[in-house]
């Protein structure tokens, strides 16, 4: 079976490419080394290919389930191989010193948790949304707040969950109904239900921390009024609190992580006389989504890491799939009584190679830059180095989630069509990649939010100072290539107009300054932009194969061929229409459907 | 629920635009009147409204299962909704009067078909496989065959399956390796192993006929050694033949149609003393792939039909969905307390049902026009428009196919995304919309297949008869949109040079004669062509619906519009990529990955 993530190309991104070596001169890193890197990226490698790899389509065919009892059932594999994850101490990796963490930087981290993701992302998830869960908490909570609940969560006693959505208010959190009553003593009693729960109930760990936004009284209307409470399923003395799983939703894929509807404080599990979950604040109140969203980022991120782990798994069983698959003959060939070859010498079936290979590592690529972009935003120690870290992590968020998400899922239904009618059956893994992989571009904001947000917002706040940020790394790069000579000076000669016309855009759009035509199109603007910093992603790494002689890295370079020739002009239309600002959907009313 | 077709859709499509009611002058389908179609279209309504519908995610949940006395086990509901489709004489419908059949233009039939493809897709394939299979036999076989294996299937009494891809040979059928050996009888006896057999085993019927591709001893080598035989489950004396059901195929999606592997003649039902399942030449040796395929165009506009209904039933729902579901605010709403918007406000919506629109009734478009060929094609009284539509339906067919199978999977896909996380669970249908479309990309001839045999074959034949052909229709639809002047004459414009791009591109990559070359990009130049097809069908539905008011002629009008705007010219690129020859895959040794 193919490995689901190909630790040479990982290794080439993080040292070759990166030099992630260098993050080392921060002092939060400075215990680091290649050697303490390569360890980790080992463990995590041995566990997933061990303990998470071969029960994927187990977790796919053994939904959870609500047993007699009421506690929800899981297959048992999913407990061994979290277990095995926790023992490892991989999920204290990020944190720093003071929470006994291993002050990892985010990058390896997160290239590390590409192979628990590409193996089984549903299994990987439970510990994952952990992560997020205790990174909030540890940033914004009290040193009690903590103490009590982050502590157990690195040690790998309690599970996390992050509770913004509800049956109403999806997208749109200014909606949610949820409520917090302070009752006097500090805390609060939370009522209300919420949806798409993921890993919301189950019997992993001795307690599960909610984190759940809820409206306290005296809020503004819409998202100012939201404030964010930390809600255990047990208080600190064992007593069930009132948070009960009321169902459970039936995916399409990732169907190994639990996806709950939980009520808060509908009395079932009632504590004293109050009515209502009991509540814990973070920080302020009517600060939740403040607190929420600067978490975003990496949250974000992480769901361009699950995209793009799951394209990578699905292409690199496609490559073996078309290397040993004997069938057809090439085009030219003169005699039918040929020996069939393997369909990897088809032309159509190496373009479909091609196009996840440069979609899963470009995706690779992405993910990894936006993530030393998390780590030097965090612990540069040039303050300028940090703040310019910042603005670029928060203007590649969009594309850094909503790329992968809608590429590598690219990738995966083409990595079916590599296998023909066998990638359609459940004996391959394939068709699992592919409904796995449909979630991304809908979860932790939509595809179409992140246009808005990318085009409504993160261009155009501070003066477009993030755009400009963005727009001068793109033009350092092609700067370099130009200087380089020969063909990187070639690409850089394409790419550059392409990158020029995304500050034209923007400035096209928002020229009249209404928002309802300058963000009609922002959806192919997003798209637009994505692929043009791929495409400059692409030429990052030919760069850094420059001079380098073997398959690997003349695959790197056919990649940038492919992606310079096959996608990069794909935008040209996509600019086209956002520049004329087209009116065709607002034009039409909603009677004409 | 929404309906799965739009009816009024269809009776623009067959009445105001191809206006059918001309067929009726060739003496075919003399009997026939637009009340005779109207009461076809309004019995496939209400049969697969009341007896599909309500069952499609039954069947998807309720796979197929081999019982303890080694028969296959569906849904009780299937029979019932096939029985119905029977006793309503419907499976008689296209064949003529000498088949007591009821003599439908194909246009009609196919329209009336779209009602159970979308409702049910799962379960319309037992009796559509059986129209194919009585099809050909009707047409090459001899009066006998005809009244033993032909008639019983046009009585609802029998079914039919196509037996031509085996384990080891699906896109390439030269390689077949089933025999079929003369016992001297005039019959011959089968053996071998045929791999994804729809509908391969079942017990609706009282006997299921194959129709097999198998090699006959004295063939060449290649295609050219394939005989075609009728191989039953029962023989006319209703002894069991050596057919024999090794497994079902698990799938990801259509999961309420059997796929089976089959052995024939492996000794698990002997017939006499003779080894092999006992079979019936059709036609004469050797010549059983031309039968084959000279049924594949209709085979090919079905599983084209096939995607845009399946397209269709999603779209319909998201419109549904989206106008009733709240969320948001319009961009540029001031009051943050305002009452949410149906998201079908919102333009990203818009542009996600804009697409579907296009897509799906694009791709109806596409496959009644394709119909109205087979039907000229059969039976117009002037031979040379016989002769014309006969080639015009050669050259369509590869786009006929694959168009709806990519476009109308990307309907699906958009259909989830307007649902968001609720269109990813299984409480809503699109999810299953999305798993069942996933298959037309990959059988009767895969995407890639598709591409090569249009600018390999379809466009190069005849020195270029048919590419000349389906320009010269295309052109003159252009030259009466400009004449019309207005818009239309605007997008007769802009449509003209990507009409001419079509033949300068075959031009150009076969300038050299090198098929390696030519062919490099044949998909890329599929989809350009397709495309470009499309935008023609939606301008001639644009001048179908001039002068004439009302929500639904506008929503043809934006439709049109938006095809021009977002989708037309994706094609620019594609183009370019194919005229210039472009070498990346074909230089790219599979070593590199």
């Amino acid at each position: 079976m193919a490995d689901p993530i190909s630790r040479r190309d990982l290794d080439f991104q993080l040292y070759e490419w990166l030099d992630v070596e260098q993050l080392t001169k921060f002092e939060r890193y400075a215990d680091h080394s290649k050697d303490t890197f390569d360890a980790v990226l080992d463990l995590a490698q041995d566990i997933a290919i061990k303990k998470y790899a071969p029960f994927n389509k187990l977790l796919d065919q053994n939904e959870p389930y609500v047993g007699e009892d009421g506690k929800v059932v899981l297959p048992d594999v999913t407990a061994e191989g979290v277990r095995e994850f926790l023992a490892a101490g991989l999920i204290a990796g990020p944190f720093g010193e003071e929470l006994d963490g291993g002050s990892l930087p985010a990058t390896v981290h997160q290239a590390a948790m590409t192979w628990f993701q590409a193996a089984n992302p549903a299994m990987s998830s439970y510990t994952f949304l952990t992560v997020g869960n205790a990174n909030l908490l540890a940033t914004y909570g009290t040193p009690d707040q903590i103490d009590t609940w982050v502590k157990p969560m690195l040690e790998g006693r309690y599970f996390g969950t992050m509770c913004l959505s509800e049956p109403g208010a999806g997208s749109s959190l200014s909606d949610i109904t949820t409520k917090a009553t302070p009752v006097g003593d500090g805390t609060y009693r939370v009522t209300g239900t919420k949806m798409w729960i993921s890993a919301g109930d189950h019997e992993l760990g001795e307690n599960i921390v909610h984190l759940v936004l809820a409206k306290a009284p005296g809020g503004g209307p819409g998202v100012k009024g939201i404030s964010l409470f930390i809600v255990p399923k047990f208080l600190e003395d064992g007593t069930r609190n009132d948070v009960a799983l009321v169902g459970l939703n039936h995916k399409m894929g990732q169907r190994g992580t639990t996806n709950t509807l939980l009520n808060f404080g509908d009395g079932t599990f009632p504590v004293g006389d109050d009515q209502g979950a009991v509540g814990y604040l973070v920080g302020e109140e009517h600060k939740g989504l403040f607190y929420m969203f600067h978490m975003m980022n990496e949250a974000r991120i992480g769901v361009g890491f699950l995209a793009t782990a799951i394209g990578y798994a699905g292409y690199l069983q496609s490559v073996e799939y078309a290397k040993t698959r004997l069938q057809g003959r090439p085009v030219d060939a003169k005699d039918p009584a040929s020996k069939p070859v393997a369909i990897i010498d088809h032309p159509d079936v190496k373009r479909m190679l091609l196009a996840q290979k440069s979609y899963v590592e470009g995706g690779l690529a992405l993910g990894l830059w936006s993530s030393t972009l998390v780590d030097r935003a965090a612990t540069a120690t040039d303050e300028d180095e940090r703040a310019r870290a910042a603005l670029l992590l928060d203007v590649i968020t969009p594309i850094s989630k909503s790329w992968p998400s809608q590429w590598c899922l690219t990738a995966n239904d083409l990595a079916i069509q590599v296998h023909g009618g066998y990638g359609y059956t459940k004996e391959f893994d394939v068709e699992q990649c592919y409904r796995d992989n449909r979630l991304n571009p809908i979860h932790e904001g939509t595809h179409g939010v992140q246009a808005i947000d990318l085009l409504g917002r993160k261009f155009v706040m501070k003066g477009g100072a993030g755009l400009q940020v963005l727009i001068e790394t793109l033009t350092e790069t092609i700067d370099r290539a130009t200087a380089a000579g020969g063909t990187a000076a070639e690409y850089a000669a394409t790419l550059r107009p392409y990158v020029e016309r995304i500050p034209a855009t923007v400035m096209t759009v928002w020229a009249d300054g209404d928002p309802a035509v300058a963000l009609a199109n922002a959806t192919a603007f997003l798209e637009a932009a994505g692929h043009t910093v791929l495409a400059w992603l692409w030429l990052e790494q030919f760069l850094a194969a420059a001079g380098k002689d073997g398959d690997f890295y003349d695959g790197k370079r056919a990649a940038t061929q492919y992606f310079f020739t096959y996608e990069l002009p794909k935008t040209g239309p996509m600019f086209d229409l956002v520049a004329a600002k087209d009116r065709t959907t607002i034009d039409t009313p909603s009677d004409w459907f």
